[in-house]
């Protein structure tokens, strides 16, 4: 059997295991979970306490770890963003970033027999997404194929490679091979977790279920997140208005999405005040792994932040590698590129007057810096270079100096 | 105030912040917290939700999101190891290893005036330890100073100095420079959380507390872990010697404790019916961040390991790539290939009839393989390229030709 979906836009439903609504829109999963409340929850590990709110249980295996990430409060970065910022550490995941939600969710899934017929997993990434869904895969008996860009650097293959699913790089468009795997896999029984599939989606809402439940009874005021594809987004959305139907939460965070400027297309269709988002010819920034020209999900991002009260704002690559600085110098937590967005899209927000000091803000910093700790833009150097038998006189002097 | 410590050994006492015996083995701080059962545990986030067994509470910052890494049960690894394996994923930290817990713990001691008069924090480390202290010390007001080998390669600067502590190159003997600093920082007024001192151990202690809790009310057969300076074996065997004293645990576990075959000073004196470690003369092996040819509480896990009925074992760098790969592969999960040793250990352990295949082992994976994950050794390769155009075609073969 196939979970049913609907479309978010024109309501339309189908059973089939399918991405897309034949009005264009992406599907998510349309659920009815009943009443839940806080004590709904269970003593399941991470993610998976929210059973109640899943439309599968805990499985063995990796997925099992995937979710309960620390929310961090009390941080110096209070000061730099000029709000009461909660960071959400996604980065603490096996695969080190937020995918992992989606890739337990959709492996349970297909595992559980909820995804209609299936002998093989798939996905269209050259980064976290194939890193993730490749890992979980290796947990289960599914194999998983992965389809790479034809130029993705070797590094990069080596991270996917490690898990041993089969990798296929694909020379052609990249947004055409994402929309094609959807469309041609479930025929071959290989359901494709691409990033904004119902099953990864279900799976991405447990990032604000969690969110909301460190809050509770109180909500937060506002989440903010960096904006890809727009699946993360919509997941995020979904589980808002969920917990609200439930009776969970009275009011609905609003929901801020930030995008690199340099490639901003659902940034730019909310600040035209227009209701899609179109294609943009992109550039380059250090956000990299959110650079999406055109985001399968990004008219679906563009209607959660405007229907929550909320925005979709670009920083700069300077702002970001400001904002990642702080992280690591100020709360020692080290992002890739792509996270530090949402600090430096709070502070903006702030500085705009859209978030102001009093707000409670939950800041989803979506993937670990570890994988990429080494390129920080310029190469380190040693304060010092000394002697051992020096050792003494330099604690002296260091500690001298110390106001 | 200075926490009192003691020596395992001659038990003496002293309330100086010192890390060494008069009789020269390591102390560890002398603690007594009273009764303690597994409903004493709070609603604390992570490792604080023992702080009935811990000398000081939560602080707030990034210490607050060390612990409560995941076990991973019921994973393809039985058929491997030949037993029942539990995974501790201590890669799940901030700075993505085990050493996050006593960093922690030591800079909240520290901000708390338990560690004597501290003006700044140190370590001596060039890997995992370095980047912990210097991330958790980030998020304090105390300053930070980290010595490295002077022929540390560049990459592993870059990813200490994200947090910007200062960084000092030492020319000299890494060993004595270790006990160096922890003869002259206390006069300065710096605290070193070098691995094996005190407030690291007491820190460390709380894996082993997570791992018994997580079993509660019975208790693992064993716990198998990479040892290196000897520090988290120490922190292991403290906590199940608390746990047993406030009859939390019935019986203890065997500590089983794997060195790299290259660099095996503890297994060497285990083998040989030694009661001292002795320096040896190490060689290179992949696992080379617990190649600690002189380990400086390497006697005191050669007694943990007697203490509790376990031993103390070598692997070979092709045991630890197999059981790497056998990590990635079957079960999803990425590791350096020092945490790796630990599989690789139990496995050999079973082989040897010290284990058997109805025991239930936990299996501690002290840090990440997102640091290294591109250097598996050879470069990976994809197994296909095609055209955008063939993508149909590729998936209808890929899928006729799964069993």
């Amino acid at each position: 059997m196939s979970l049913q979906r609907i479309c978010y836009d024109c309501g339309a439903r189908t059973t089939a295991p399918v991405a897309r609504c034949d009005c264009g829109e992406p599907l998510w999963l349309d659920t009815d979970y009943g009443p839940f409340d806080w004590s709904d929850t269970t003593d399941e590990p991470g993610m998976w306490r929210f059973e109640a709110l899943l439309p599968v249980s805990r499985p063995a295996g990796l997925a099992a770890a995937a979710g309960g990430t620390p929310l961090l409060s009390e941080t110096p970065l209070d000061t730099f963003a000029g709000t009461n910022v909660h960071l959400k550490l996604e980065g603490e995941h096996p695969t080190g970033s937020f995918k992992d939600r989606g890739s337990a969710l959709g492996l349970a899934a297909a595992e559980a027999g909820l995804a209609g017929d299936v002998d093989a997993v798939g996905t269209v990434s050259h980064g976290n997404m194939a890193m993730s869904t490749a890992a979980y895969a290796a947990s289960t008996d599914l194999p998983c194929v992965v389809f790479v860009p034809d130029d993705i650097p070797p590094e990069r293959l080596d991270v996917i490679a490690q898990f041993d699913p089969t990798v296929v790089r694909v020379a052609g468009d990249y947004g055409r091979l994402y929309e094609q795997t959807l469309e041609q896999g479930p025929d071959q029984g290989v359901v494709f977790l691409n990033s904004d599939v119902p099953l990864r989606v279900e799976g991405q809402k447990t990032t604000a279920l969690e969110i909301c439940a460190s809050f509770a009874p109180d909500v937060p005021d506002a989440l903010v997140m960096p904006v890809s594809s727009g699946g993360h987004a919509s997941g995020a959305w979904k589980a808002l208005r969920e917990l609200e139907d439930a009776g969970a939460i009275d009011e609905i965070p609003a929901l801020y999405f930030v995008q690199a400027a340099a490639c901003s297309p659902i940034a730019d269709a909310y600040d035209a005040g227009k209701d899609e988002v179109t294609r943009v010819t992109g550039g380059d920034t250090i956000a990299y792994s959110i650079a999406n020209a055109d985001p399968p999900s990004g008219t679906r991002a563009l209607r959660a932040a405007r229907d929550t009260g909320g925005a979709v704002v670009a920083v700069d690559d300077d702002a970001i590698r400001a904002a990642r600085r702080a992280l690591a110098v100020e709360a020692g937590v080290t992002v890739e590129p792509a996270s530090a967005t949402a600090l430096a899209g709070t502070k903006q927000l702030v500085g705009r007057g859209l978030l102001d000091s009093s707000d409670e803000v939950a800041v989803v910093l979506t993937g670990t810096g570890l994988k990429e700790a080494s390129s920080t833009g310029t190469p380190a150097s040693a304060s010092d270079d000394i002697q051992l038998a020096s050792v003494e006189e330099y604690l002296t002097e260091f500690a001298g100096a110390i106001e």
